[in-house]
């Protein structure tokens, strides 16, 4: 990783992931220009990075190509974090997806010809695989039916990325994640129980039955998976699961949050299988590839979960900030 | 399909496809509304239409979403054939296929929730199996790289039609189509070959080393296909490989060519297994999820062919009209 990714481009650089990533590239000595519009990240989460030299960060939209060009000038390595993430509102704003998915990996494509630079990371994410019927889903599922609009957002940029690699001589590397968890984590369920239980720890209303199982990742986990691959995998495409080979349900999740808040809430569901209306109940993805490369997760699912809570308990302005 | 379908609207109705499908819908007694903004289609494969009271012609780009929303009220079935077909030069204008495939699909969608319409037919490609290595390929092969901006656009284009059926209760049958031939073929390299053919009948320069194999499908068979599957196939989203069981070297292609003109030329090759970047040397898909609803095709790929030479030989205006 360190010696060929040489000057790094990071878009979307004051989200969860992505800051966490910037903070990690810093560290390891790399250069780091961020590229965020704050539609939804977080100045704070930029923090510790504005206090390096070696950080710069330019305000600016993804679908501004020009200004996403000029801000690319002398990267040798993108990581195309930015994207819209919000997976259960999507039917009411289908052109969000198209926008700041697609439309918004198109452009960091043709920034990156118009740099010359040959190296993407994307972040993509295993709800490309639908409702698989295989498990642990490997790289290599059958090929899904799209269930949201933004897994078939993730699937187009995917896909693009691929055809530009194939066209234009890229090296690509393609994360489809679980869902992430840890410290900066701004969006999904165990924000929302969090935010309700802080707000009266004696009712907690749940999407769904509370059966649905996911495997999530611990972000500096997440992160070591990634930089293990741009060292490791040698592809011109290299398409990547990151998750645990464990799972866990929504119910156990609830249990580990109202441990660490301590807190009895009564649990009220709403009933059904699924969360929302293209919700997957079930992902567990086989991250047996990145494994082959060496990396392996450290922190457990349920101590991510407890991290998580923690960091929010200590963070309160999130709940608030959030768009 | 006769009794569920009521009016049907053609997106890119006077393109080769299209309009033998339009022709096709009015002689099963629908009215047809035709959306075309010519840039690639040819107003002469409407004449037919045109002198029926049944049809009606909205010239209309697809990226005018107000217009392309007008232009299809009152219409029950959408058939969306309109796009970028230019497979081979896709690395010299990255964005047609993004605007034209993919924004054109989405813009199609968007129109079709604000007139309440449910049921669509998407024409996508046997190209979004990339450089598979299941032969014959099913529609469930494993999820591949994509090799073109062609194929990624498709594939974008899937994706966001198969959450949109899920989202907001569509109906979708997508088909994945090898290489169409047959009377008003008018882009690919039969039509490249007769075009050599007919101005110097002495050489023929071929890309690659001719040894593509390819299962072409004859248009009406391709729309026999279409028709069945409306007709019988039940699922939310449909999604049907549309092919011959056989395939064709482009060497004998050519044969058959030479042999309908009654030329010997000199074959020029330029080499290599690839007709282009991004071009999949092979490809032969697995229809029989269609052959299971009843559908055969009737016409062999070399009497497809020779159909398609003997149309082009009877319409050489097509050579000069070609955009």
């Amino acid at each position: 990783m360190t010696s060929d990714s040489g000057r790094c481009f990071v878009t979307g650089g004051s989200g969860f992931i992505a800051s966490s990533l910037v903070d990690r590239l810093l560290s390891l000595g790399h250069e780091v220009v961020a590229y965020d519009n704050f539609s939804t990240g977080q100045r704070r989460f930029l923090d510790g990075a504005n206090a390096n030299p070696a950080f710069r960060l330019v305000e600016g939209d993804i679908l501004d190509l020009k200004a996403l060009a000029a801000a690319m000038a002398g990267c040798e390595t993108v990581f195309h974090l930015s994207a819209n993430a919000d997976v259960r509102f999507g039917l009411e704003h289908p052109e969000k997806d198209l926008q700041q998915n697609t439309i918004g990996t198109f452009n960091v494509l043709e920034a990156m010809r118009a740099n010359d630079v040959h190296r993407i990371a994307f972040t993509s994410t295993g709800s490309v695989y639908g409702d698989s019927e295989v498990f642990p889903t490997p790289e290599n599922a059958p090929l899904p039916i799209q269930t949201s609009l933004y897994a078939a957002s993730k699937l187009a940029g995917e896909a693009m990325i691929e055809a530009y690699s194939e066209g234009f001589g890229m090296k690509a590397w393609i994360f489809r994640f679980v869902s992430v968890l840890g410290e900066r984590y701004t969006h999904g369920h165990i924000f929302d129980f969090c935010h309700q239980l802080l707000k009266d720890p004696t009712a907690l209303n749940i999407l769904g039955d509370g059966s649905q199982r996911k495997s999530y990742i611990y972000i500096q986990d997440c992160i070591d998976g990634m930089l293990a691959a741009l060292e490791r995998a040698e592809g011109r495409v290299n398409i990547l699961n990151v998750g645990n080979d464990g799972v866990l349900r929504v119910t156990e999740s609830i249990e580990v949050i109202c441990r660490e808040l301590g807190v009895s809430p009564e649990l009220r569901f709403s009933g059904g299988q699924q969360g929302w209306i293209g919700d997957n109940p079930y992902i567990l993805l086989d991250a047996s590839r990145l494994r082959a490369l060496g990396w392996q997760p450290k922190v457990s699912i349920a101590d991510g979960v407890a991290r998580t809570v923690r960091w929010l308990v200590a963070n309160p302005w999130v709940f608030e900030a959030r768009t």
